[in-house]
C-alpha cells in the first residue's frame, strides 16, 4: 500500500522501517528533515509536509510526542487534513488524550477521510524486531482497510470496536497499569532489601507466582463478571494479610502507601459487610465510586 | 518421613492429603476432630494434641488462620514446642507476622529445635492438584532436613536464605502485590467499562501485553540495580500517560486514587531533576522514603 | 466609581448589590436578563453585552462560573476586552485556572487595559452581610485604581502582589485547605461515631483545640522558615500517634486514607533520620517532592 | 487533694508543677530519680516505686511515654494497681492506644479502683503556664471525683461521658487532624512558594479565612447531622476548584497528594449522583466506607 508516515522520533523510525520491509511504499515526513534522509535512497521518498505526504497516501500514520504535535501535522494548511483524499485513513498512534481523539474523528468524518486509533504497546527496541503490539479503534471499513498496514508494525493487533478512541483509553490504562506494577514494586523491593531477603530469591518467586497470565485473566474475568462468591481468598482474611505487610513495613520503616490504599480498599469491604466474598471484590468498590451498578 | 500435620482447614487438608500421597507418614491434628477423622482410614493418625502429633515427627507443619491461632497450637503445654524432639523440624506455613515468626525462631532455637517458616503461594484448589509455590526460610540444615517434604506440595520451592521470617517478607509482599494488581484492575476496569471498551478485547491486550514474565523481569531487574538510564521510557514522558489517563478518569468520572499515586511519584521524579530517567526510577523514590541509599 | 459587573449567579448578585450600597453608579450584564431586572430600577442599569458593561466603566468585575464562562464574557467582539477603555481595570473574581488568568493578563496588558484577578472567599450569604474576604493580585497601579471597589465587596482585603494569578493561585489553595479539612473531619468523625464518642463534647474539643489562629500561624511559621529544630513536638512520636489512630480505625474498621498519608509522612521522615525534628517537617517532604531545596 | 504523679518528662514535670501551684499534696515518681528530686524540698515528696505512689494518693496520674511505659508502671508488684486504694482513681494522661485503655478499664474495675482516662492537648510550654486543655472520660463517679485535679492542669476540660477510652480516642483523632493540616500546609506552601506568592500575604488570608471556629463549628455540625442539601457549596463546583488546583501543582510540579485524595472524594460524590449536594458530602463518603449508614 502507499503508506505516509509523519514522525520519525526513536519509534517512528523503527515503525517506519518494519513498513519498508513489508513492502509498503513509504513517504515520510519528520519536522527535521536530516532524520528523514537517513531513509531516503533505500525505496523511501521524503515529503515536505504532513500535508504532501498524506496527498498520494491510503494510509497515513502519526507518531508524534503529544497532543500539540499531533494538531500541529494534523491541522492547517499543512496538515493531514488537508491533504489525505477522501476514503484514505489516518492512522493515529501516538499516545494522546482522549478528548482530541474524539475531535479527530469528528474533523475526519467531515473531510470523509477514515480515521482510526492505533497506539502501540512496547519500546523502539520492540518495534525494531517487529515485537510491538497494536491497538486499533475505529469504523469498522477503515480499520479493515489499514490491516495490512497494522499488522506490519509488530506481532499483533487487537481490534477494539467502532470507537476509536476506546483504543486510545486501552493505552493510557495500560500504561497505568505498568505504572502501578513500578509503584507496587518499588515498595516491595524497599521492604525486602530492609528485610535482607536475597533479590535472585525474590525474583524467582516474582516469576513463579505473580508473572502468570493465567492469573492475571481469573482476576479479570471474575471483577468483569462482577461476581465475588464463592470467594477463593476472603477479603477479610486479605485484610489481615495486608495489616501485617504495613506492620512490617512499620517495623523496618518502609513507608508503603500503596499497601494503605489496598488495606483501605479491604478495610472498606468488610465494613460495608462483604468480608467473605473473594478480595477482588475492592474492584467492584472502584466500580462503585465511579458510580457503576452491578452488572 | 515421619510428618505431624496441624490445622485442616481447605488448605490445610489439601496439602495433608499431597503429603499422605507422596507416602510420608502423617499425624495430623486439628481443633475440630472431624476434619481429621475424614483423613482417618486412610493411613493417617489422629492426634489429641499439637504436641502429640509433635512427639513423633521428624518434620511438624502447622497451617492455621492467624498469629493467635499458631500461638495456640505452638506454645503452652500441648504445644508444638512441648512435643517436639530435639533436631526435628517445626514447618510453619501459616501467613503470620514478622514479629512471631522472629519470636518462633527464638523459642525453637532455645529449645534445640529445628523452625522454618514456608509459607505458601496459591488456593487450595491449586493445593489440590499439587500446584502451590513453596517459599522457605531457615537455617540450611533445617530447611535441608524438611526439603523432601517441602517438595511433596506444590510445584516447586524457592529457599530465601537462613532468615526464618524472610519467607514471611516474601509471602506478605507476595499478596500485597497480587492486591495491588486487583487495586489497579479495578479502576482499570471501571475507565473501560465506562468508556464502552469491549471486554473480551481490553483482556486481550493485558494478556498479549502486561502478563509476561520478561517484563516483570527486566523491571525488577532494572531496579534492584538501581540504574535508571539509560531510560527505555523517560519519567517525564510517562507522566504526560498518567495525566491524560487522570483527565481520561475526570472526563468520565471515574476516581483512579491508584493513578494519582502513580502520577504523584512520577511528577516528584519530574520536578527532582530526573524525568529523563527510566520511569522505574519511582522505585527509587520508594526507597529513599524508606531512607534507603543507592546501591 | 462606575462599575460594570458580569454574572448576576447567586454570588454576584450579593455582590452587586453591595457595590450599589457603597454608592458606585452600576452598570451590570447577566446572560439570562431577568436576573439583570431585578437591580434595575434600584439605580442600575443594564447593559446589553459584557462589552456594553465594560464601555463607561472605570472598573469591570467578572464573576462568572468557570474558564468557558469567563472566556465567553471577556473575549470576542461582545466582550469586555472589546469594550473596555485604554486604563480601565478588568477585575476577575471568578475561581479560574492559572493559565487562563496568565492569558488574559497578557490579552489586557497588550490592549493597555488593567487586569486584577480578585477572587474571594466565602459564600453568598457571606457576601450579602459583607463578610467577603478578598485576595487581589496585579500591577500595583491597577490595583489601587480598583481598591474602593475591592473594599466595598467584603470584610477586608489581602493584597499578594504585582502577578494577578497569584490571586488565583490563593484561592485554589484555599479551597484545597477547606476541602482537606473536610475530608479530615469526614474520617475523624466516622471514628469517633463508631467508638460512641458524645458529638457535642467532640465539638467542643475541636472548638477550643483545633480551631485557633495561633496554632495555624505557628505551624505556618515554621514551614515558612523550615525551621524544625528545636522540636515542639517531635515526628517519631507523632508518629507513635499516627499509628495508634490507624490501629482504632482498624479495629473499628473505618478506613482512613488521610491518616495514612499522614502517617506515611511521619514514617518517612523517620526514617530519613529526622525523627528528633519537630513533625512540622512532613512540610519540608512535601517541598523536597516538588524539588525544592531548603530555605 | 493528695495526688501521685508518675512520670516527669517534660511535659508530666510542668503538669506536676501546676499541681504544686494549686496547693495538691503531690508524691512524685520517675524511672531516673534524678528529675524527681529537682520537685523535692518544695513541698513535694518524693516516691521508690509508682505503687508507693499510688498508695497514700486519692488521685494518681500516669503521664508517661507509650503503652509499654504505662504497662510498666501500671502492672506487676511495684505498679500503680498494686498500690492504689480502693476507690482512689488512677488518672492516665498518656497517649496510648485504645486496646491497652480498654484493658486497664477493666483491670482496676476489678480491683474497685476507679480508671480515668484524661489526656492533654497542647505543649510542655503550654503547660508551663496552664494552658493545656483535657478530655475526660470515664465512670462519672470516678471523673467528679479528680476534677479539682484534672482542672488545675490546665484551661479547661471536656468530659466525653462514662467511657475511659473515648477520651484516647478523641486524642487521637485530635493529633491526626492537625497532622492533616500540617500536610495541607505543606502542599499549599510548597505551591504558593513555586508560584511566587509572598509568604506574609498567604499568612494574612490564613489567618482571615480559616483560622475560624465558626467555619470549622458549621461544617462539623452539617457532616454529624448528615445533612448536606441545601449546598452552601456545591460538590461539583468544588471538584472543578480542586481539578484546577491540581493542575496548577501539576504545571508547577508541585505533587499534591492530598488534594489528589480530596479531588477523588469528590469525583465519587459527583460520579455517584451528589454532585449538587454541599461538598461536605465527601463526610458522608467516609462514614459509608466505614460501613455506617445515614444518621
Amino acid at each position: 500500500m502507499k503508506v505516509g508516515f509523519i514522525g520519525l522520533g526513536s519509534m517512528g523510525y523503527a515503525m517506519a522501517e518494519q513498513l519498508r520491509s513489508a513492502g509498503h511504499a513509504l513517504v515520510v515526513y519528520n519536522r527535521t528533515r536530516e532524520r528523514s534522509e537517513r531513509l531516503l535512497g533505500r525505496g523511501v521518498r521524503v515529503a515536505e509536509s504532513p500535508a504532501a505526504a498524506a496527498r498520494y497516501a491510503d494510509v497515513v500514520i502519526t507518531m508524534v510526542a503529544d497532543d500539540a504535535a499531533v494538531e500541529a501535522v494534523t491541522l492547517g494548511d499543512d496538515g493531514v487534513v488537508a491533504g489525505l483524499s477522501p476514503g484514505a485513513v489516518h492512522v493515529s498512534s501516538s499516545t494522546i488524550s482522549i478528548a482530541l481523539s474524539q475531535r479527530l474523528a469528528a474533523i475526519h468524518a467531515k473531510a470523509n477521510q477514515g480515521y482510526v486509533a492505533a497506539p502501540v504497546f512496547g519500546r523502539p527496541d520492540d518495534a525494531a524486531v517487529k515485537e510491538l503490539w497494536v491497538v486499533a479503534g475505529g469504523p469498522q471499513a477503515a480499520v479493515d482497510r489499514c490491516m495490512p498496514v497494522l499488522e506490519a508494525l509488530g506481532r499483533g493487533v487487537t481490534r477494539v470496536g467502532e470507537s476509536a478512541p476506546a483504543a486510545n483509553v486501552v493505552k493510557l490504562v495500560g500504561n497505568f497499569l505498568t505504572g502501578s506494577t513500578l509503584e507496587a514494586l518499588g515498595e516491595a523491593i524497599a521492604l525486602t532489601r530492609k528485610a535482607g531477603v536475597d533479590f535472585t530469591a525474590f525474583l524467582a518467586v516474582l516469576l513463579e507466582v505473580f508473572a502468570r497470565p493465567a492469573v492475571l485473566a481469573r482476576f479479570a474475568s471474575v471483577i468483569a463478571n462482577d461476581q465475588y462468591e464463592p470467594a477463593a481468598f476472603k477479603a477479610r482474611l486479605a485484610l489481615k494479610d495486608l495489616r501485617l505487610a504495613l506492620a512490617a513495613g512499620d517495623a523496618m520503616q518502609v513507608p508503603m502507601p500503596l499497601a494503605s490504599l489496598v488495606h483501605d480498599s479491604l478495610l472498606t469491604a468488610t465494613a460495608q459487610g462483604r468480608g467473605d466474598f473473594d478480595w477482588s471484590v475492592i474492584a467492584r468498590l472502584a466500580a462503585e465510586r465511579a458510580g457503576l451498578g452491578s452488572r
